[in-house]
């Protein structure tokens, strides 16, 4: 739980700013009535905008102003993030009938249109992105760098690693590997995205990089933990259902002590980021606040 | 058939470099094996690489030279071109075992890995089209075209309401309204691309446009009348399937004589395109060339 002033107020202030954002445009950008119910019930069906704060947060960090345009773009984001959702929930994929305590896309609209709303929804990401006011430098530049993140050598291939290594068990390396692609490669945009829009100097560059890739696999990893520890009621989703389906996870190949020191691990490398982007000058306490998410609570620790 | 000597030989010489693109720029493009392969199947499953042609075809007619850049950026249609036909066979949407004489990607690799491709040759098409040499004002601009013409308002509006409108009878506007998102709208992305790759004028772009829509439609109307007329063996996938799901066509709903007479008006239309392409001093004996692909043979006019 993220208790931190700086962090609360920022993430009080831009999620309804974002919410505002998705729900004025989600509609106007699609024109097949039913295609676009199936949209929008996943971009609202209770998802905590992360990724996108965190890209916020991160241009705000480098001490840039966010404006309409950066909305726009961690908007973006956020539609391929639910776009990913969608699809990984597919039958033919995890199979799963509940997401955020609501029916996954295709059990309230159908397995066709739950493709589609995908398919659309990655595809809109990219019109967004081509069509904010940012220079055209910036925007081929942003383009690039979603597109390798959500690509065959980011975020798909790390979904294709997790379904075909369903049936085998991975090395440490191996799911380190995964997690990168599956949940880490997006997440690391939001620092790339943030040095591109701010044309921040490389090693501003390097250490909000350095930060955001250790963010998501801590990220990855605290999921994995909730998985074990948590209930139902908590998680709004069916949880011990990856080890039930023998997946791998971090519990499972590290085990449970293992896996709770490389969360602190992950933490702490995120903080060695934040103290090198200090030294340059740079108020790091919002995303200081972040890393609170990743506190396990008592009963967990 | 195309018998046009101009363009067979634009065919017979941008077809092998279209595929060495292709065949030297996927593999480096994607880190897992098994989703490469699946990704590489559909796209060297034996298309005619008519949409990328076209696109040449028009940057060509308008007097630029047709380069490396171009060829990625046609090379990139064709990736999203690939992946509307993956998606659109699987087992929730048309649900087709055959494409091109050959086993659909989910027949060969799953579902869950066929899903992947389409979602992998979606994103790597705009990673192709955000890193040619082009100036980054041309490249956003094609982003932005190329979105635009295959999301929500676009190509998966079409597909929506064609797996939505399955169950029931379309009027012909609607009929019209569908092929023109659906097969109409990546068509006509190949004029607006070779328009803002050349950089033509207003005039230019507008009738190439028209050419592109009109061209479109023929498309799709003489897809219909093949699945009527032609036989299993020459289409290389299965014929009267259309009609035996009660699939909205133009024989459907207006009979075969009006769908042949509604054929020859869109070529029509597409020749009157020409011929203002024409008097603005171009040649336009290349395009021309394309419009043979609409003949009926003696036993089916």
């Amino acid at each position: 739980m993220i208790k931190n002033k700086v962090t609360l107020n920022f993430i009080q202030k831009y999620t309804p700013i974002l919410n505002d954002f998705l729900k004025t445009s989600l509609p106007t950008s699609i024109t097949n009535s039913q295609l676009s119910a199936s949209m929008q019930y996943s971009v609202f069906a209770g998802g905590k905008r992360l990724r996108p704060l965190l890209l916020l947060a991160m241009v705000k960090t480098t001490e840039t102003k966010v404006n309409l345009n950066t909305v726009q773009v961690a908007a973006s984001l956020e539609l391929l993030h639910t776009y990913s959702l969608i699809h990984d929930d597919l039958p033919a994929m995890d199979n799963d009938d509940l997401r955020r305590g609501v029916p996954t896309n295709h059990k309230k609209y159908g397995e066709a249109l739950a493709i589609l709303a995908g398919d659309g929804l990655l595809t809109l990401a990219f019109e967004w992105l081509a069509t904010t006011k940012y220079n055209s430098q910036i925007t081929s530049q942003l383009t690039q760098a979603l597109a390798h993140a959500a690509g065959p050598a980011g975020m798909v291939a790390g979904q294709a690693s997790d379904v075909l290594g369903e049936k085998e068990q991975l090395t440490f390396e191996q799911l380190k590997k995964l997690h990168k692609q599956k949940t880490g490669a997006l997440i690391t945009y939001t620092a790339e995205a943030a040095g591109i829009i701010t044309n921040s100097d490389s090693e501003t560059q390097k250490n909000l990089k350095m930060f955001a890739e250790n963010f998501g696999l801590a990220f990855q990893i605290f999921d994995d933990l909730e998985d074990v520890l948590g209930t139902e009621k908590m998680m709004g989703k069916a949880v011990h259902k990856d080890a039930g389906e023998h997946k791998n996870t971090y519990p499972g190949i590290r085990g449970l002590a293992q896996t709770k020191r490389d969360l602190i691990q992950c933490v702490s490398n995120c903080q060695s980021a934040l103290i090198k982007l200090q030294d340059s000058g740079v108020s790091i306490e919002l995303l200081q606040g972040f890393l609170e998410y990743f506190q396990l609570n008592e009963e967990e620790k």
